[in-house]
């Protein structure tokens, strides 16, 4: 029975449909679904309530992102604790490309959070949210001479990715004279049930140093001997949004292994063993995610056993994003028009890829909502494909989705968009990005103001010689 | 014999390897690859020299983009020529969202060309520079009331895409007491050749209205009855990147039927048939282009042997975008380091999906050069992957090409940008927008200057209450 078949034969059935069992190919593949009690399914927008989304549209415009930073706080509190109960020494670095929303950057330091940066752009962000230089590292496959100048100036970490990368630091730290703090990513070839594109610790991928012993020797041997370098670390991350444990348990199998190695064969006890991030959110109702506290007391007691010849146990750095923002965030679109063919039906929404890319990027699934619809599930129900504004014929952003009848006008809210959401969107098209509001302790604060014509403009220069 | 072992037999042949016999699969498919002596493959950087490329980006900075502002023209010319040619009134609207630099704007308007925009923002920047209402349209497969009530008031030609969208601008209509010309998007339901998300004339997609007489029957009619609604025209589009003549000569068959059709049902005589745009460039070397000559003179005769009844022969709109300005366009990027593994080889460059989002989109071939090398092609050549620094998997802007060896510091040139290009960049991963250079006559010009911290942190509202 495919998913369209469950809900043809439930939906006749009436409102009570939840499913007991889950079905096992689901779990945590962003291609699955699960099927949900339908009143759950069409009504929940998360920690807002719809009457409270369908105001701040109001007031603020749509299309709008609005964040709930008290589940941010909690959830980055979750799984610190999750691992801090496991683990004597915790380094949490925030990946900010997850959302770069300067107050999400400042809110996760006061708690504690370190971050992760792939950009100098990444990095001023940090300094300007009062981020200290030691509270960052510094991580691409592809640095370039002048980021890597930044960060050394700076006393940035660095996550190096290969042999060549560590050559051009070399030389810059010998023109800068000065030493750098250093830790190597390694490719684990590992492949979890993830979407290819967010699948990023096999072998063919563009990511760190492959495990063949010889390499990673050379390797740390260069940099330890280099008197500029100081090899602090081994970083390994093998992809996003995974929510089994099996990949991360092999994963700490290869870093632990890596460590041993090092100290065994070139007398190098590393200071720290960073994970990367990966942790996964359930996207689909009633989808069952993996726990920080699950995941901990699967991956901290290995370390702990695999490392307990160290000196000292080295400290275990994690690099979440989409775990501490992804469920925040919600955004609310307008519904332009609704078109029904005999092929397919479309509600056309005042938003599209440009400010929603993992639909098309990854075949992401986000929950749906209309809001302020009073449902009757014995009939009100049709199959939709949600139209986004933007001119390509990719610019679906939710498939197959069972849905009431909106109204023009109405607000249609896509949900668990905190991640990856604002932070990939662009100006395609010429739309205007939309404005964020915050919700913190009940107060609500607008973020970001949205984008006019002005921010269209900025930068362009005209010429009257270029039109003759 | 697939690519790379034909590249592996002709290579090790030496210089000459000019394929006589272009396989015939090949043709306009934008997943073919047409192989091409080597020499020319490897070095020609479109109108522009090597030379001239690398001193733009010691001066500017890299990435880099740069047009040829004299072949946006001349691609305008030889298509306007082309349709003029044959056929009396041609009315040709540039696709802004291809490349929606002002410059490139109003040179085209000052050229003849009226324009296609997607959003008020496309609208509003056409003000900017000069176009004035009538020479604009509006066309979008989810307009809100808003943006219909913004091109009414302005008097922009409205292209609806459904009769839920009409209804909608009815409503605006009566509450603005204010006339609109409009056109309706019909669905041909042709499947081009081309990568599935920019075959937007089938079926599935969200675009326009099937054509089922009834349905279509019935737009015309509500529209033609209304005194609000000026129907003048009927539009449809395929798709985008198409090689090949005969999709346009379905669509023409398709276009010219309804518009007889609506003559005999409704005793409308429709103003102008807008064929949409679609035309493609060769991206690959050697690939063999579609002319506009070669176009015009298929489609024209057949609309003025199928219209010769109408009192007035409509006029012929047409759409391009990525004719006119796709071949000006090279990105021009920085090595970063190259790693060599026994999987793959990888040239790590200072730009991603950001700023060239083709590839990752449409698995988009853009012809890749190393500037300023010089080549030994008996020995110097080795397959790589021309990689990003977005952290992402997906971030692999070239596969699979034959390549010398560069430099750290070697700048690498993308050709065939100018469309879609930076017009669906983003600050994703918080690096900077590239800066914009249009050559003219010899000179160059800063078009757009290169974004900077201040630009990431834009309309970004810090609170204090927020951190705590």
């Amino acid at each position: 029975m495919d998913r369209r078949d469950f809900f043809k034969i439930s939906l006749a059935g009436g409102v009570s449909l939840a499913l007991v069992q889950r079905p096992k190919a689901l779990a945590g593949t962003s291609s699955s679904f699960v099927p949900s009690n339908s009143k759950e399914y069409f009504d929940s927008t998360g920690s807002f309530t719809q009457q409270e989304l369908i105001e701040l549209a109001e007031k603020h415009g749509a299309p709008l992102y609005v964040y709930d930073g008290d589940l941010i706080i909690k959830k980055f509190q979750e799984f610190r604790k999750a691992f801090q109960d496991n683990y004597p020494k915790v380094n949490i670095h925030y990946a900010f490309k997850a959302n770069t929303n300067l107050n999400v950057l400042s809110m996760l330091r006061k708690q504690g959070a370190a971050g992760e940066c792939i950009s100098t752009g990444e990095m001023e962000m940090g300094f300007e949210v009062g981020y200290k230089a030691e509270e960052m590292m510094f991580t691409s496959n592809s640095k370039s001479l002048s980021e890597l100048e930044f960060a050394v100036k700076k006393g940035v970490l660095i996550n190096l990715d290969s042999i060549p990368d560590l050559e051009n630091l070399i030389e810059v730290c010998k023109k800068l004279r000065k030493q750098v703090r250093v830790s190597f990513r390694i490719n684990p070839d590992i492949n979890p049930h993830t979407h290819k594109n967010i699948s990023t610790g096999h072998k063919f991928t563009k990511f760190g140093i492959l495990q063949s012993e010889e390499e990673l020797l050379k390797a740390y041997k260069m940099a330890k001997e280099n008197s500029y370098i100081l090899p602090e670390g081994v970083h390994s991350h093998i992809g996003s949004q995974i929510l089994e444990v099996e990949p991360f348990l092999e994963n700490v199998e290869i870093v632990t292994s890596v460590a041993l190695k090092l100290k065994e064969k070139l007398g190098l006890e590393l200071k720290f063993l960073n994970l990367g991030g990966g942790l996964g959110i359930p996207y689909y109702d009633n989808q069952i995610g993996l726990t920080p506290k699950k995941l901990a007391e699967t991956v901290c007691p290995v370390i702990k056993e695999k490392l307990k010849n160290f000196k000292n146990l080295p400290e275990l750095w994690l690099e979440p994003g989409r775990y501490f923002v992804a469920q925040s965030g919600i955004l609310i679109s307008r519904v332009n028009s609704v078109k029904l063919t005999p092929y397919k039906n479309f509600i056309n929404v005042n938003t599209g890829f440009n400010h929603l890319a993992r639909p098309l990027l990854y075949e992401a699934y986000h929950r749906v909502r209309i809001l302020g619809e009073r449902i009757n599930f014995s009939k009100d129900l049709q199959e939709y494909e949600v139209a986004g504004n933007i001119c390509e014929t990719g610019d679906i952003l939710a498939q197959q989705r069972y849905l009431p009848l909106p109204k023009v006008g109405s607000y249609l809210a896509f949900l668990d968009v905190g991640a990856y959401g604002f932070s990939m969107s662009s100006e395609y098209n010429s739309f205007f990005l939309p404005a964020e509001i915050m919700k913190k302790r009940g107060s609500y604060y607008l973020i970001r103001k949205r984008e006019t014509l002005q921010d269209l403009l900025r930068n362009q220069i005209t010429h009257p010689e270029l039109k003759t």
